[in-house]
């Protein structure tokens, strides 16, 4: 998941920011007073900040709500205004950001506990009539200080630092412990300083959050494309690379914890800090990438029967993995749950603390492979759906992933209008804004039941028929038209074609009848779910009207969702702010019930079923 | 420690046998026939055997025992003769060696204890509809088959051979566990299969024994010369090469593993067996040897207050030390007791006991720096004593190493008699031969009790005057002619110059200081000592009586002297075969007191009183 710098004017700070994030949550999170009176639902009109660089088109209320000078001048609304590319925003307060770097996205709080320990200990000077060896002497003090370590085990790579340290440090130095095993010696106090990096591998992008271990403070943000894709777009690719390259899985794996040895760099650098201050790292990803980070084959998880190599938490080394941060540094990788059910899904579900609620709740991670998690404290099933690319924007006639060009919005008013991300020329549509046409042309009726698109003489309310010149032919099918050749940055119409729609419906249609699995499993019916959390990079851009217009999401339960961000990159956080919580995300893997969509009885029937659009046309 | 070969003919067998051991002690072990009436005293002749290959000049008593035509065919007495080259010895028993490698050494029994675990186990396969992980399974498995493993952990490497592993196995696999850490996973059922490899790392010599882990039978030995003397041929001079060349500790540790590496090479061709079956290594050196081997400056040991970077027992990961046998191996490293009271002590304390005895025993090892312990279950107490390299032949005019062409005993009879290792022309004379010499000018009265050497008309008694023309001048000082230049292989003659005697003087003082402080130290009078145990290369190949004549052990402890051979490899190898042997070894070393004869009141005074000698000359 991508971030974007936020420049507040004037001379208040500059923020990093989760992509999708609203100005008014950066704004609250900032601690700055600024009024939103309707609770940041667009209505009234009163959160206007002015965007001097990086404004985006207005949406269709702040069109209603703003002056026509306002909207041209770059005024916007801030709960309206999701952070999608760099900005500079003025703002009339006289308060400076306390940190120059903040990180906003839902994480719950913590106890903090971390899994590392530092001890500061003034160790007795050897005499000659006193040869204890240096590690006897460092124990010795421990216990004299109080520190019960009997049985504290010291690997070679720190033995053979301890002569020069504790010399240098005239016997005055820090240990770093996991337990009863020690990490690292260090010259002088540095019982203060501790820090951390929790990272989502995702299959398109790599996050990093440099975080501060003992406060819980987010110190930088980093993130970037995975550069694994050069071997392969999606999971699948990467896999027969691996399997089919003699050095493929040593490839992949070298490369993104190059990577991230990048991203810790960056992190590190903006926030002034060293590498070697970084003790631990966590991992969230989804179980292919989970392998390949670890350098283990994926081969079995992409044929029948789906096996990982292993479901519970990897605790690892930095420096075995050539991570480079403090030599001493651990890794805390967190747990699979199935071959398509990943750790980045334990992480989402830890986030959000599913195994803990009264309610029932569903929880939606939407991509090619979409992964769904129902249930509460009572019990949680998970599984995969196989959505297919079209979310993604691939394999749709003029789709392309959320970058600069992409329209993503689109929206049926008098005219058909539509945002395109940078503000630029449109180039191409992305996964949320084939979501929103395809349910605008549901709701007025312009694709039927079954997804086919009628004809512009068979349109019949007058809604509908605004629109019918949009409705065109192409390469023998109906198209809907969304901006003609002329208007286009590549001199090609932007459409949605009969074919895009049959994508859209295999790929709706296989996250539906997960959704439906999970509830038939647990005896849950759609009015026994209480909230509804999207979760992940698409989650977090598509219009949930749109959602649940197609059937993604049940109808019922619009009113119910809830977005929540990275929350594997939240989840990666807490595991690596809190031992308990680490452990815990062991406890939720092994917990949850994980169903195989493909050996589930009736699956089919039920998949067919939710192809379908059962949303009534408005009249 | 070398090795050499011994033939049984006519087509016996082969062993391999430790340099010093009596061919009557090869006989015994090996379970054949052959009568030692006398108890192998050397009185009653009755243990001839053949020597075909490899005869050595027959000793006193073996001129007495046997007929000159006896003498001249090879008949010697074997529990006079000891192994110091290889040889092939003709015995009349119709009886085939049943292993063709034995090991002969003083080792007590021991109940084996390995500190690895092998366990077989038939895995449950995976189903579309049960995807648990692979090492999920294996767990299951475990648990089901009774072994409760529920906190197993399982490293990155072998996490990375699983999922190959258990599918060519179809699931029919053993673990290698150490406690709760999985080393490594085979196919199929190799749970018979778990060898071993004691590893006694001198500052001269490393050698290595082959172990079955589960019979404990010793498969094969191997030896070489410390490659690292090509850095410096003492401890001191390696530790200045590991401080000033830029590279000198890597070079230093990465000659001795190649060494090491070398050793299990050959142990194993001649075994036959694989090194990727072999689990397990123990160390036994000196705390210099032991901080090289493990890359870990020895810079503090070298200057007082001599502090070792650690005394407790060291377990690393073979693999992280480069050391070639199976990838999930480990290394037991035995613990040091001081910076010159090494680990190689604790290992030969282990292999006494010492700590169990309910008498008081002396155990000395000497060398350059010898040690010396000295002790019951009432405690024990050790020291280093800096002896010089005199016992090494070292800073002697005609001294050499124990090899071939060096005299190695010289025994005043009628006249001067002295035997030749390998039996060609002399070249010069090793520490043991210096031994001899100095003990027959004593009790000759050739030397006095200051250590000087008396001129030819000053001496007194008959015998005496039988080697008047041996006592020459060498260089303006007296010296004792051993052998003429005509006779010598270099054409020089060889001789114990007075300069020699006095080296041999501080030697043999620092040694016996040593043990005079101890027994102050512990307020043990000489009568008390039950037991002197001669531990090394050098306690073994050296005359009892000479070292007492000299005065480097208390005259009336003559008759207590028993040699036990490399009794560090024989610790070595009991740590290795007994995780209880292996942490008794670290009690030991936690418990033995250690004295700094530096810093001892009066040493001075007890060490310039020890350099005398005290024996009167026989009239």
């Amino acid at each position: 998941m991508e971030h974007f710098k936020v420049i507040f004017q004037p001379e208040i700070g500059e923020v990093a920011v989760l992509a999708g994030i609203t100005l008014m949550e950066v704004i609250n999170d900032a601690g700055f007073e600024l009024d939103f009176p309707c609770g940041g639902m667009g209505r009234c009109g009163k959160c206007r900040v002015k965007i001097s660089k990086g404004v985006r088109p207005p949406t269709i209320r702040e069109q209603d709500l703003l002056e026509a000078g306002e909207v041209e001048d770059g005024v916007r609304l801030a709960c309206l205004t999701k952070v999608q590319n760099d900005m500079v925003v003025e703002l009339a307060v006289d308060k400076k950001l306390k940190h120059n770097i903040l990180m906003i996205s839902e994480a719950r709080s913590v106890d903090i506990k971390p899994h590392l320990q530092k001890i500061f200990v003034n160790v007795e000077k050897p005499m000659l009539h006193d040869q204890r060896s240096d590690w006897r002497r460092i124990k010795d003090s421990l216990l004299k200080n109080g520190y019960e370590y009997n049985d504290l085990k010291v690997p070679i790579p720190v033995l053979r630092q301890i002569p020069a340290i504790i010399r240098e440090a005239e016997h005055s130095i820090t240990l770093v412990t996991n337990g009863n095993e020690v990490l690292g010696i260090e010259s002088q106090d540095t019982s203060k300083k501790m820090l951390g990096m929790a990272v989502d591998i995702g299959t398109t992008t790599v996050v990093g959050y440099l975080l501060d271990l003992y406060s819980g403070k987010v110190l930088g943000v980093a993130s970037t494309l995975n550069p694994q894709t050069r071997f392969g777009a999606d999971v699948i690719s990467r896999v027969n690379f691996a399997g089919q390259d003699e050095d493929g899985l040593n490839k992949l794996q070298k490369t993104v914890i190059e990577a991230i040895n990048r991203l810790i760099g960056e992190a590190a650098e903006e926030a002034g800090v060293s590498r070697s201050d970084i003790y631990g790292i966590s991992i969230a990803a989804n179980t292919c990438m989970h392998h390949l980070f670890l350098g283990i084959t994926p081969e079995n998880i992409a044929v029948a029967p789906y096996v990982p190599a292993t479901g519970e938490p990897v605790v690892a080394a930095a420096a075995e993995l050539c991570l480079e941060i403090n030599s001493g540094g651990r890794v805390f990788v967190l747990p699979n749950i199935a071959g398509f059910v990943g750790a980045d899904t334990t992480a989402v579900l830890l986030a959000a603390e599913l195994e803990r609620s009264e309610d029932i709740k569903l929880i939606i991670d939407i991509g090619t492979n979409g992964e769904i998690a129902l249930g509460s404290k009572a019990g949680i099933a998970a599984c995969s759906a196989a959505a297919g690319p079209a979310f993604e924007g691939a394999q749709i006639s003029s789709g392309m992933r959320g970058a600069d060009g992409a329209i993503d919005h689109v929206y049926f008013a008098e005219r058909l209008e539509y945002s395109v991300i940078g503000g630029g020329t449109p180039l191409g549509i992305c996964g949320s804004a084939l979501l929103d046409t395809v349910a605008g042309l549901v709701e007025l009726g312009v694709v039927d039941k079954r997804g086919r698109i009628l004809t512009a003489d068979k349109l019949s309310n007058s809604a509908a028929k605004r629109f019918a010149e949009h409705v065109v032919e192409h390469e023998g099918q109906p198209a809907f038209l969304l901006v003609s050749a002329d208007k286009t940055g590549y001199g090609r119409p932007i459409m949605c074609t009969q074919s895009d729609i049959r994508e859209l419906q295999l790929a709706k249609g296989a996250m539906a009848a997960g959704v439906k699995v999970l509830m038939e499993k647990l005896g849950i019916q759609t009015g026994d779910i209480k909230e509804v959390l999207l979760a992940g990079a698409f989650g977090n851009y598509l219009n949930p009207h749109s959602a649940c217009v197609i059937g993604l999401i049940p109808m019922e339960l619009e009113e119910q969702i809830r977005m929540i961000g990275n929350a594997a990159g939240t989840g990666a956080r807490l595991a690596l702010l809190s031992s308990d919580e680490y452990r815990r995300a062991g406890d939720i893997a092994g917990a949850v019930e994980f169903v195989e969509l493909g050996s589930y009885p009736k699956f089919n029937r039920i998949f067919g079923e939710c192809t379908y659009f059962t949303v009534q046309a408005k009249e």
